[in-house]
């Protein structure tokens, strides 16, 4: 029996039964499926959170995956639901760009519109279609069926704008683009292309108006209470304050600028 | 090896390792189980929240799935503890009614009580039973002890009452009995009886002393922020705000009457 | 294939993607693992809460299972991760001191220091050894690998003190040692203990300044809103309030004096 994984990333929370009863509807098609819970405390209606935490997951489940994607605002209307498969991983969701940030580092390969009902539940509901439509699609791709037999191709899926960060030769222009649990910015200045544009010159870090005066590589870097940048975990530049949240102390949140000047 | 599902219902929350040592005790009692979490987060001894997320969840999974409920104010005092047959499905809890709403759609085929302790943990503490009985019979159940072994069957059982919409000639009266997540407004009036009811002629729906002018199918038939009634994914009349919270919006909680007349 | 079950703690909290791709480097490795999530909600950085959840879960747990656990504010650090065998069980994590509470009921008979990359994740990153180091060890050691390949065996590791309840002749001085989601404060008195220390004699229960009137077995021992002390489902003496939240009520919390005394 074939152990597919399908992540789950929802706005829906955890003080219903939606993600429950969609898990429910897979493993009632597929008991082999293992089901991971990526995230369900996406902001409702938080696009971008959803695909940045995408973008920064999906490379470390194994090939095959199916990532199941349901932050809807536009549920019930004419959006189209799609299936795409992109680096040997599948994405399922509604075409409102939530994919778009992982398909930037990995085209797809092909991507289908959702419209052959046989794959659904009966008579789907309006207002749910991760129930109805994407989870039981979800286990038959699981279960061997091909993209192609979901519904037809399409060559064009919304986008959704991602704030790329600025080089010029003195200075590069970021901004935070996700704030997590621990109160950590994550910005969009990737850590490597970082290493790469400095090389090994000193820099000066600015978060708004704020100078961050040490680069480190731990939180420990600094004293408790202070803050730093430091290479997080998703592969970018990252503020973080060590024992403490960095979003209040510096009151910084997505959108603050963060400016990385070269020292003389 | 059978891959039964045991749904997992409890106002445990996520804070503590409650829920975690109750997986503990099934898994390693029955390593193929599929243990789904149907919700955690019911408001601490919340019996009619429980009672509705079980009567709109247990039908979304595979026969023979065993749902396994605690919010259970009265552990450790001379209360039952309950195992069900109904519709094919399991129910297994303590009796104070958290099943009652699933058995006014489906009435039990057999109820027993449990009362063998052959299939407990030694030495149940008195105050967490559901790790202590009900993990390890729910184990044992899902690998086939038959319902009769686990205790006498009886006649009676606790009932939560429900509240009842009244369907009078030119108008229905009936109230708000769940709140979500996203602060959507479940009313008790069955979409689809109100269909019928109407027979295409024109509604006015009233929450509370507001008009809701709105009757659509998706959130988005109203602009942002804009109420709307709407037939929503768990079968019932539902109060939404487009892109909003209709609970603090317009607020409505659980209790507030929902109206519906007949326009001429 | 052998479905050996992996318990997760740690202060990733559920907004983010951390525990879901921890997830996936295990289940990328050995998808027949069984994970159970024992508790995400650790407060940020709080060991004795991490270390009092693992000293009352992992028996409930079946031989061979292993215990990863996360909350690492020395990541990064020259801090080292070890693994543990004790009471046929694995235990994997920081050398802070997450373990040691388990350690103290149960000696560890091998502990090393993982320090042999090969079962980690290429080019580890300094501020998630969850994912980058521990995941992918947990996996192989779940998958047969010997404790001895990860890393050489160690013979001193960090111990977290431990609040320990003094017994004397009259009288027992303990303290609370964790607050749980109901608002329960409970102690760092063992109920057995404190039993036998009593020998049916009366007791006279302090929290703080306050006398709790109560000794029950059950919450409803006491009338709603009403404050008790029983044995809970940790194995210690627990203060609780019927329906209520002990903590408020009590304007308790971690560290408050609990006091017995004999009564004549």
């Amino acid at each position: 029996m074939k152990h597919t994984l399908i992540t789950l990333l929802t706005d829906f929370g955890l003080a219903d039964n939606y993600v429950g009863v969609l898990k429910g509807v897979i493993w009632g098609r597929n008991p082999a499926a293992l089901l991971v819970d990526l995230c369900h405390q996406v902001p409702p209606q938080d696009l971008t959170a959803a695909a940045f935490l995408l973008e920064t997951s999906w490379a470390y489940f194994p090939p095959g995956t199916i990532h199941l994607a349901v932050v809807d605002p536009g549920v019930g209307t004419s959006r189209r639901l799609l299936a795409a498969q992109a680096g040997g991983h599948y994405f399922l969701g509604p075409d409102n760009g939530l994919f778009s940030w992982v398909f930037l580092h990995q085209p797809p390969e092909l991507v289908v519109s959702l419209e052959n009902p046989r794959y659904w539940l009966p008579r789907p509901s309006h207002t749910f279609h991760g129930r109805d439509i994407l989870a039981p699609v979800a286990a038959h791709l699981s279960l061997g069926t091909p993209l192609a037999d979901l519904g037809p191709a399409v060559t064009e899926w919304r986008r959704l704008p991602r704030p790329q960060p600025c080089w010029e030769e003195e200075r590069v222009l970021g901004e935070v683009i996700y704030v997590d649990h621990f109160g950590n910015l994550v910005s969009n200045i990737e850590a490597t292309s970082l290493q790469k544009w400095r090389r090994g010159r000193p820099l000066q870090i600015r978060l708004g108006d704020q100078v961050i005066s040490h680069l480190g590589d731990t939180y420990m870097a600094v004293p408790p209470g202070q803050a730093l940048a430091l290479s997080g975990s998703h592969g970018y530049l990252e503020i973080a304050v060590n024992q403490g949240r960095a979003a209040q102390r510096l009151a910084a949140d997505k959108g603050t600028p963060l400016v990385i000047l070269l020292q003389n």
